[in-house]
């Protein structure tokens, strides 16, 4: 990554973690972009600000920690007052995303579904008219019986792909799942595709986020633009 | 479980059994009626009958091996001829169940969706007027966020816990979930219930099998009882 993007990135993990108000329950994504936010955090909380964070991945716990912020669980914090997280596409509009290409696409959706609000942090490049239409959706399924959830979203048109590791074996995720990439092309109706994908027998969750952000701060060449769900 | 029960239970095992026919994929269910069944499978494999096994949970598995029976995966056997399993309820008329008190209801499931036929086996006092009668529905919900699947299934009207194992701490599936055992009561849309609870982020699946079972074989004091679907 050049300079350039490294600070626009940052700039808009500052303004993410600006959202955060004292005693809030905070849902902390996963990401370079949401590494921004939690490290942008960490200062305000080193600043005075009380918050608890709840992390979607490990990786991101431990990187709030490190910086002070105090780190909250499910059962003490159920429900939670605002998440920010970053995005693979986000589709203009109606900020419905997919999520998930960095494989912790279950954990991120709990944390979101937990929320009050989402918020979603990308770069301008994410930005798509239509879901699917750089990225596959990553899908989470049973590591038992995969093979059959495979078949059944070819079924639904997906070119469908196991995720591999860096040594070629299939990846695995903090859950224990698998992922299955599945490159739909354009997506017209998405929530539809959600409820379809989702309906599948060992199918855990899927990277569509549909009608969960409320708010998108994504940063480009002039600056940081906010757009809300419509 | 005095002899008359075990005898039953053998009984309707070998009924089960006699439903395989030569070269086909066979689900091999898990729990004591489904282990009568793979042992009535193996008297026929060891006569010359070929079949290959797709087993629920890896103790199915390990008997149905030590039989002599062949065991296939989803990987060779992605589609599946005849699944026979057992149930902890079977609702009368529509042979809807619940299933997974015994903790693998999840790769029961699976293999009974990449099925095209389900047998269940049962003995008499499984049949009831309503699922939910005598038992709770077992739900498998990932064992990150818990907590925030709980409240929502209260929120359907269960009275939700978590199961324990022997020592007293949190039950872990084979697949390294949790299970949360939810009491309904009597239910009177099977089919609405199954979807509302699988809607939840989090759950990856319930105890209740809605139009899977396609005939039931009940073990009584008068003998075997055929019910079709109806």
């Amino acid at each position: 990554m050049d300079d350039r993007a490294s600070e626009l990135k940052r700039r808009v993990g500052a303004a993410a973690a600006e959202l955060v108000e004292d005693g809030m329950v905070v849902g902390l994504g996963t990401g370079s972009t949401a590494d921004c936010m939690i490290d942008s955090l960490g200062v305000r909380v080193q600043a005075g600000l009380r918050c608890i964070g709840i992390p979607s991945s490990v990786r991101s716990g431990e990187r709030a920690r490190a910086l002070g912020i105090e780190i909250g669980s499910f059962a003490s914090h159920p429900e939670i007052d605002l998440t920010i997280d970053g995005a693979d596409e986000v589709e203009r509009g109606t900020l419905n995303l997919v999520k998930g290409l960095g494989g912790a696409l279950l954990r991120e959706k709990i944390v979101a579904a937990a929320s009050r609000r989402m918020v979603v942090v990308a770069d301008q490049g994410k930005l798509v008219d239509r879901l699917g239409e750089h990225t596959p959706v990553p899908v989470e399924v049973s590591s038992f019986g995969w093979e059959a959830a495979a078949l059944r979203l070819g079924r639904l048109g997906a070119r469908v792909s196991p995720r591999r590791d860096r040594q070629g074996g299939l990846f695995v995720t903090d859950g224990g799942n698998m992922i299955l990439d599945c490159a739909f092309g354009p997506i017209e109706d998405a929530a539809g595709a959600e409820a379809a994908i989702r309906a599948i027998v060992g199918v855990f969750e899927s990277g569509l986020f549909v009608g969960r952000a409320t708010l998108a701060l994504v940063a480009g060449p002039g600056g940081i633009v906010r757009y809300e769900a419509g």
